[in-house]
């Protein structure tokens, strides 16, 4: 039998350094770094400082902006632990590029997921580890054994270090309603979700949360991802209007495009805080050991 | 048998629209525009404009810089055209990126080009035409039918019309002798090359060439790439020293990295061409009716 601790070196891809790192000692393995640059032409070039020969390898990698370039990146690390004969391949890809184009909504369009899926098996992976990816339907597309785990309840730990009053956690809409649950049962928190609500004259969405109590009390908002970030203000502006004491914003893959982060504060968010699963200066809790654990389920 | 007139239609990849426009005419086949855009977050969007189920197709995409973009684009319309029921898939693929990756020279080190070859083949590729690739044993790489064609006959068609003055056509190095042969004696012209030596204590890369008697005469210079420019203006700078009446730049892939062209014109070098394999502003010669005759044999 195949066990977790066979596995013995955990390649740290240019996307996941820090991640690879908690990650292998996490599993008692070996980190192994990888040399990356780009070309003055900017082609991609990796390289694997280390032997992986006749090794068991978890490659940590991955691909939030530039998702293009963390993708040949992971695919290029994949192919070629694969050339230098290592002997399983798992592949830890914490936000998985493309997830979001999962359906063909006009004639002729990509579903890129679709593509990413079968590129990754294509360079040899024999599995996968994602982390609270768009939708579990992505799963279905592989091949390989893939899994998707939820860094919730690394977010709700992080929470309950910090000896908050009487908090509420939200969910921006209610697709988020099963990650703040996770979040406020640790917490022994009450929970709710803003309803996101799209004018039919001016095609603006309004964000509206009912019987929303909220007066001095510490509140944290919680979602997968906060990209452009105005979501996630709306909400945290209605929760400044009603009186919060503070305002947590706390996501798994802070992409935080240029000007998301501003514009969260300025509407009167105290804090924002991701995981890992995206390298970024908020990235303040790791989802190693929930990656460490669900490579149990997937070997 | 499967014949170029059952090619029926041409996809024209974002970085390949005019060239593929081009080809669809030789081919006598129908153009289908490709709907493509970044979103906020910078993933790419590609959507086939036409119906392409039960088609031959060929998808018309080059892979220059930035080439990772490129190349999701490429794969995403192969398996999306996949995907729709196409039924034969020819990529055309002018400029292979990754392909001067092609040799292991540190231990570790990705091979790249192999990477790429595999993903093509994934994606849903029956075969791949390129074009002037960095070294024909590539083409072993695949598995799938693959053709290299040289662009140099189109480019010593372009000088030919041109009524140049005793020309003389030179290779920037050994390298590329075989090109300029072949520009050189579709103008019955000389050709040379020049021989680059590493100084073996500063490092510097000094270019000449023996017994050029270029004075007064129009000259040539012949690449494959142009991406920095370096190698190119020192050989046109030799050129001008020795009183060349005119100083012609040509190649394949004009990639032209920023300052490249400024760098060649300051050599004393009078014009840069380049071909469609490269969408560029000096791609003023088409690798259209090459390619299509390619396609003859690939099939």
């Amino acid at each position: 039998v195949f066990e977790v601790s066979d596995l013995t070196k955990v390649l740290l891809g240019p996307a996941s350094i820090e991640l690879g790192k908690r990650l292998a000692e996490t599993l008692g393995a070996e980190s192994v770094p990888v040399e990356s640059k780009s070309f003055p032409d900017s082609e991609s070039y990796v390289r694997i400082s280390g032997d992986v020969s006749g090794e068991n390898v978890v490659i940590a990698q991955s691909t939030y902006p530039p998702q293009d370039r963390h993708l040949v990146q992971l695919l290029q690390l994949l192919d070629t632990a694969r050339d230098l004969e290592a002997s399983k391949l798992v592949a830890v890809v914490p936000y998985l590029a493309y997830s979001r184009q999962d359906k063909r909504f006009r004639s002729g369009e990509a579903v890129t997921v679709k593509t990413v899926v079968k590129l990754v098996e294509a360079a040899g992976a024999d599995s996968l580890t994602t982390v609270d990816v768009h939708s579990d339907k992505i799963l279905e597309l592989f091949k390989i054994k893939a899994l998707n785990v939820s860094a919730m309840s690394a977010i709700g730990e992080y929470f309950s270090s910090l000896r908050l009053r009487e908090p509420y956690v939200f969910a921006p809409d209610a697709g988020a309603l099963d990650r703040a649950k996770i979040v406020a049962e640790q917490l022994d928190a009450e929970y709710a979700f803003f309803q996101k609500q799209r004018d039919r004259t001016t095609g603006a969405i309004k964000t509206e949360a009912k019987d929303v109590r909220v007066k001095d009390r510490d509140t944290i908002i919680v979602d997968d991802i906060i990209s452009t970030g105005s979501t996630i203000a709306n909400a945290a502006s209605i929760l400044r209007r009603q009186g919060a004491r503070s305002i947590y914003v706390a996501c798994t893959h802070p992409l935080l495009l240029p000007g998301a982060k501003e514009k969260i504060i300025a509407a009167g968010a105290n804090e924002i805080i991701g995981t890992d699963c995206v390298a970024s200066d908020v990235s303040r809790v790791s989802v190693a050991s929930i990656i460490a654990e669900s490579l149990r389920k997937i070997l």
